[in-house]
């Protein structure tokens, strides 16, 4: 693959542009003039379509049809339409997915509906590198647990298969890691977990709508992800939770309000979840942002993500390509095969910090990942080659004026 | 109070609004033509500030800052201006309300913190006519916490001081009942729950931006509650947590997600919570809803709640007084004491479902609440005594035809 790639690129970023099929969807995006995005993995751009849903939403929906709209404008089933065109990008079948809530808060859920079905005493094995709030909610959710919370076992990446063994109850596994772009074999170790007897829980924040992702393939269990990163669905829009259609039955969660009631409307005194996966659901859903993410998700229609990810591949490439050896201490730490890594590249250098401070003041947005991480996302679905092109230039400039930064020891950039 | 009142009646309802000072408020909202809502505290109406405030959110931060609005635009510290606006309106001092998530998943935060400060055994004292969503919680983290769950009592409304002893260690309620609109005395029940040695937790959902609150005077422990009823923030707009100070530093929530640490972007190991309200986040605050609320309570600027809470008595007191009598069947079930009541009065009748389909069809917009309640909110900023006068009018006007109606046993409405 990486020798196909890398002989694609004997032309010029304008003519790898000009060859790309998916270059047209740039305009679907309000993009500033003058900017290199590569931050979309962290907050995807605005979709041109989403202020205009929006509106509609608010002025013809809310505000001329007021509390009918829950009927009139169906927006009682707007988290099952929006889990619907997710569940199309993660390889899901009907009625698995559900958009609602936060990827915190339904991490939660699923964590718990995993250990209800797990025997006692419960372990869930994760890693050192994981997002570091998929762990915090597992502390959260041990302290209220108690003397009946499972055990957790957090190691290194590279030791995650030695430690998964019949006493594991539950792998939990963010599949690209947020610092290095390094991305699991979801489909291997979803069946090496169910080989041992445990369930797993996939996190698909930094993959959902750039990877081939195919869940009810892989057998997964649970699964969780983020609205606002490559799915563009605005800041803090909702997140979703996978459950397999063979748990659904058997499973319930903790944060059981009214919107996941078999009946909501019929106030009955005692909770019963609903049949599918709505019983994931718990309060009123948020619709304005909900409305966001399902126009952003319009991007996507009719697009295969296998042509998505093959740009994602090969954007990743030519970075790479462009920045090979430019700077002694600018060291690769996400993986040069394509296949072993998500929509981004990341640098490890010791004044990372200011770097990307002087690519956003020369309008490369990355991020800054601490300690020392530079990182640059990309999305296939408006990045352009181009746009990986002036990256590099820029970074090349960048690092050779880097011996005139002023120590910039401030607050970090607050980025997600 | 009542007497008082009801001699203000003598004018027609014109002269009654032309009497009131916050008549002018009407203009801050967008209500259609013909309609008489009846249903702010179901869903509250369109405020004219939102779908500005939230294009300039959209296309001005989100589309032309990109990630970089977390700090230019001060994203990150939205939750917490909201929760400042909300904490006016309920009688808190600063630093001791954050608006986030949905009210289900800020009860499960607040009970399980407040579970965490209860000896064990702990016990839940509720009443069955509690919103259900409230008790469904409640069920939903007992399942979870299996053998360590808490007891939970569930009695009539009448029953609640009788059992209220020293076995009880949290009191959860919620001050107005939401098919009747009769009102607990939240600072009386508060200091009886202390007196024996109990947590409070009251949900304020039907009851803030209308009655005058003052939860730090009244010395109350936790309170949830809801942005989208009488704070017209929008459907599904997110809720608010407020935590007294003086067990800020000693509880923790077990939803422990990144934007609740201490420093969320520091992605350290482990989750230490952030040292005051801001612990009761969790993920990513949604912005686009969130600014939907903030620009709607930009309409309480200014305002005083007596105000507000005088002219909701007034409504109710002049519907009351227009509807007694009018159909033997109809049954008054909201206390005639405006000191006990919420800003809603509902009627008990046979025929509840067909009635309020015809109230609807005439343009009057009220609840219905099975088995058979008629259920009229109103929201003093933008309802008017004509409204009232013409529900009133519309509602003779159906009891009188109501032998025609057909039976109407589809599905019911559904309304929040």
């Amino acid at each position: 693959m990486d020798h196909d790639v890398l002989s694609a690129f004997d032309g010029t970023a304008g003519e790898l542009d000009r060859a790309d099929p998916l270059a047209p969807l740039r305009q679907a995006f309000e993009l500033p003039k003058g900017v290199v995005y590569l931050d979309g993995n962290s907050l995807g751009p605005l979709p041109k379509a989403v202020p205009k849903a929006l509106a509609q939403v608010i002025e013809r929906q809310w505000g001329a049809s007021l509390i009918k709209s829950w009927n009139d404008h169906d927006w009682i089933n707007l988290p099952s339409r929006v889990g619907e065109k997710i569940a199309r990008l993660i390889g899901a079948g009907p009625g698995q997915v559900i958009c609602t809530d936060s990827v915190s808060v339904n991490l939660f859920k699923v964590l718990a509906a995993a250990l209800g079905l797990s025997a006692r005493p419960a372990k869930i094995l994760s890693e050192a590198d994981n997002f570091p709030s998929d762990l915090y909610l597992v502390e959260g959710m041990n302290t209220l647990l108690g003397a009946a919370a499972p055990a957790i076992e957090v190691v290194q990446t590279d030791a995650l298969l030695e430690h998964l063994d019949a006493s594991v109850s539950i792998l939990l596994l963010t599949q690209v890691n947020f610092k290095t772009g390094a991305m699991h074999d979801l489909a291997e170790l979803t069946a090496r977990a169910q080989a041992v007897g445990a369930l797993v829980v996939w996190d698909l924040s930094h993959s959902a709508g750039v990877l081939e992702l195919e869940l009810d393939a892989a057998n997964v269990d649970f699964a969780v992800g983020c609205g606002y990163k490559f799915l563009n669905g605005g800041p803090g829009a909702p997140g979703y939770v996978y459950v397999a259609s063979r748990h659904q039955g058997s499973v319930t969660q903790p944060l059981s309000g009214w919107m996941g009631h078999a009946e909501p409307f019929a106030f009955s005194e005692h909770y019963e979840p609903a049949p599918g996966i709505k019983r994931f659901l718990s309060g009123t859903p948020a619709i304005l942002s909900m409305t966001a993410l399902d126009a952003a998700l319009s991007v996507f229609d009719g697009l295969e993500l296998a042509q998505v990810r093959a740009k994602s591949e090969k954007l990743g490439a030519y970075l790479i390509h462009l920045t090979d050896a430019i700077d002694d201490a600018l060291e690769l730490i996400s993986p040069r095969d394509a296949n072993q890594r998500g929509s981004q590249i990341s640098f490890r250098h010791p004044l990372a910090y200011p770097i990307v401070q002087a690519l956003i003041e020369a309008g490369v947005i990355g991020d800054f990942r601490a300690p020392d991480i530079v990182r640059l996302g990309f999305n296939p679905l408006f990045n352009s080659f181009a746009d990986i092109e002036q990256a590099a230039a820029v970074l090349k400039t960048v690092l050779m004026t880097k011996a005139h930064f002023e120590p910039r020891l401030n607050a970090r950039k607050l980025v997600t």
